[in-house]
């Protein structure tokens, strides 16, 4: 365990040096395709959404009421608008992360509304917490992406908390965030404050946002979302569309058929997203785990999850589109062997099966009711060990080492060799909150676990946090949007 | 969490039905193997014992002092004659399992002196928590195997300790196990006791032993080990031939020169089993981890040793050869975050690399110093989710589920379709130890973490286990032989 406080060195995304892993067969997923194919021709989705209704209409789509009907024809046209890669751009402009191809973009966990640690338990999380966890995923050189809500800052008002989220996002760190989704006045304010950023043009070249639209399975667009992707799409801002599908509740029990559904549903969504504006960039989402069919009660890190995720991750492929999935995952309330399990068990698949955008990378506990200071330091500190995986295995003929081998008598040790001291440094990842002290050592400073390690390096990192740097005009400029709105959110009154 | 008590009708092996991940090239596997040719060619290995430089001379390897020199025609003509699957028998027919091909075995930690549990916390093992873990092993439906030294028995003479080891796998399981490696004469013990269960016939048909043959790396092979890999060749028994590999202190501490390194010793091992006896049983074995180059300290889950892990399969499947790697592996003393975090990084790449042994799969502590009650427990409830994962996706009508998608109108639930109902008690793993209730349901049943709720578990276990039946005639014969065994042991005066 070493205490160094150059971590805020992080690259951008990572690029993966590994082939890509499928699950099954071309023809497996061709079935699976034109299974969503009939979905969305003669099951048709739910949009909420009036304008929605009428573009599609106006676009080719057979419009019932609030159903909506695809042909094959017009899925396979309007999904091939969608750009395979795209770059969201960051303040920073090394940490502008590239979505797509072999690269994988990590973000930190998203939505819960408490937090834990050891010292103080489990509580409501406050906007003190959200901006704590800006700053941890700031430090962390393994997260590429400063995410969303990270925690729901509860002690804020509802109506324009979503300005603080963002503006923390944009003075805390120097990553790429997510906007607001709650509503289109929410996206608005979120896209009116990465222009004041980063100026009108640069933000209609490249997206300084992405935003995650989530489908409420089985088959309905709401309303809100709606209208926020449309915002989003408009200006050319990235959107991630999710459907959130408890497998045996919100699709079929069966993974092929909870896939089918999955893949019809993220087709819709991408498809109004192309017809807002043509080569919106959007990312093929995944959201599915599944239930305890005897409590009812949801399942984290189960195996089906997992083959989910992969056959997940080919469809997507098929149709050159950046797909999301994977996370650190849990259904424990504690940071313990359980969560654990379950975490490696969602994010390693992840990087075999060349997931480009891991949301919950860090943090998640209870079923994403809760944020886990200590957990998000021990799923960074395991990102770390993806991103060296994700290099593979070097074969060269330094790599190789015949001299070293050479040199080495039978039952020798390797530690003095010359090609031992030209690479030890930077042969192996280093962890920052494992222990590999022996025992008695391990006992004699304290014996601490794991969780209990990550507890203290928590205090440590927020120690040593520095703001970086940001323009003054900029920076006054947004604090003036942020005043200016919340007056008028305040005066608003809601229908 | 559910408290059944049929755990014990375990199938043998698991097979998968997924595609085996390759990662990297056949052509970068091509050039480690080339290399591990011009090693065993030019460098050569150390061979301890006489009879085996004879042997092999005999057989055309070069050999000068205690060195041994093998042609690249010797190799390949030698590593052919290994079979490329086989079966090893257990007293319960239906418990041999097929070791190759797409199946996998999952069996125990093996060697740790030490146990832990919750309420004793670290000890020396004695013969009581040996037979604990047999009992343990035999009672879960993931466990193939019952292993071989799951811990060391302390309170019994190391002399004749391997009898009542060997005699507790059969008395207490009905799974098959290992026999004893650390002598020649020990080797001769373990066989003549499979002798007396199955016969002689029996066992110079399929082997009934599976016995660890280590190679101390770099580049030797000690005269003990040696002895008792001539001992069960001869016999038809089958090795298990695994150099240690610490990389960066055994070998060198870049992972392809690591890999050609075991690739050769590994092969050097197959070569004087088919010396021994053309077409004996061998499965090549990889034990490769990484060392902390700050601190000497060993290093389990790490990112470097699981591309070795992958690459090492991609190797023995060149040679045609079962394989043997992965584990759950950890360094941390306690099952704690860490412990979990570690060992699944080093079980699910050997699920998607097609490890087809598994040595230490559940169990394993502290670097292998400590096998842990609680940890066994929850390791083998995350292999029931291995297996789970490796049966893969199934894509039919039926998993398709379209009537069952039609009947559900957007935003309804699918609890109560008749496709729901007739999958939901098969469709999900169902774990024994994780926990899935809601927070508040939790606290008040205690609020316990995964290794106290393992904890009572292995209380649970151990007080309904039963002992399988065997033949009276048999465990008499054994019995008998064991007695003869240590009185001869005692009067032994060892040189």
């Amino acid at each position: 365990m070493t205490h160094n406080s150059t971590m805020n060195n992080s690259a951008a995304q990572t690029l993966k040096n590994i082939p890509i892993y499928e699950i099954t067969s071309q023809e497996s997923i061709e079935v699976i395709h034109q299974t969503s194919l009939t979905i969305l021709n003669n099951l048709g989705m739910a949009f909420y959404d009036q304008q929605a209704l009428d573009l599609l209409a106006s676009h080719g789509a057979r419009v019932d009421g609030e159903m909506v009907y695809f042909s094959p024809e017009m899925v396979e046209e309007y999904v091939a608008k969608a750009p395979a890669e795209f770059t969201q751009i960051s303040r920073n402009p090394a940490r502008g992360v590239r979505i797509g191809g072999k690269n994988t973009v990590f973000a930190p966990v998203y939505g819960p509304p408490f937090v834990y640690d050891l010292k103080k338990g489990r509580r409501l999380a406050s906007i003190q917490d959200f901006e704590n966890f800006v700053k941890l995923a700031y430090l962390s050189p393994y997260m590429h992406h400063s995410g969303g809500t990270i925690v729901e800052p509860n002690d804020l008002p509802v109506k324009s908390r979503h300005l603080d989220m963002l503006l923390a996002h944009i003075l805390y760190s120097d990553k790429p965030f997510m906007g607001s989704v709650t509503s289109p006045e929410n996206a608005r304010d979120s896209i009116e404050m990465v222009r004041i950023l980063f100026g009108s043009e640069e933000i209609s070249k490249n997206p300084a946002l992405l935003s995650l639209i989530s489908i409420n399975s089985p088959r309905q667009f709401d309303g809100g979302m709606l209208g926020a992707l449309r915002e989003y799409a408009q200006a050319n801002q990235a959107t991630l569309i999710t459907p959130f599908i408890l497998a045996g509740m919100m699709s079929p029990v069966t993974i092929a058929g909870a896939l089918a559904q999955q893949n019809a549903e993220v087709l819709a969504g991408i498809i109004y997203a192309q017809a807002v504006n043509p080569g919106a960039p959007v990312i093929y989402g995944s959201f599915m785990t599944t239930v305890d069919m005897q409590s009812g009660s949801l399942v984290f890190g189960s195996p089906e999850s997992q083959i989910a995720l992969l056959a997940g991750a080919s469809l997507a492929r098929k149709y050159n589109l950046p797909f999301r999935s994977g996370g650190m995952f849990a259904s424990s309330k504690l940071t313990d062997a359980q969560a654990a399990y379950e975490s490696v068990m969602t994010m390693l698949p992840a990087i075999f099966g060349n997931v480009q955008f891991v949301l919950h990378a860090a943090g998640w506990l209870e079923n994403g009711m809760t944020t886990g200071y200590e957990k998000f330091l021990l799923d960074c500190d395991f990102l770390g060990a993806m991103i060296t995986l994700a290099k593979g295995l070097e074969v060269s003929q330094d790599s190789l080492a015949m001299n070293a081998i050479q040199e080495v008598a039978p039952g020798e040790h390797f530690l003095e060799t010359e090609h031992t001291m030209d690479h030890f440094r930077t042969a192996f990842y280093r962890t920052q909150l494992m222990d590999y002290e022996d025992f008695e050592q391990w006992e004699a400073q304290g014996g601490l676990d794991a969780t209990q390690r990550a507890s203290q390096r928590v205090d440590y990192l927020l120690s040593i946090y520095q703001q970086p740097e940001l323009d003054l005009a900029i920076k006054e400029g947004l604090e003036d949007f942020v005043l200016k709105r919340k007056q008028e959110l305040e005066t608003k009154v809601f229908s």
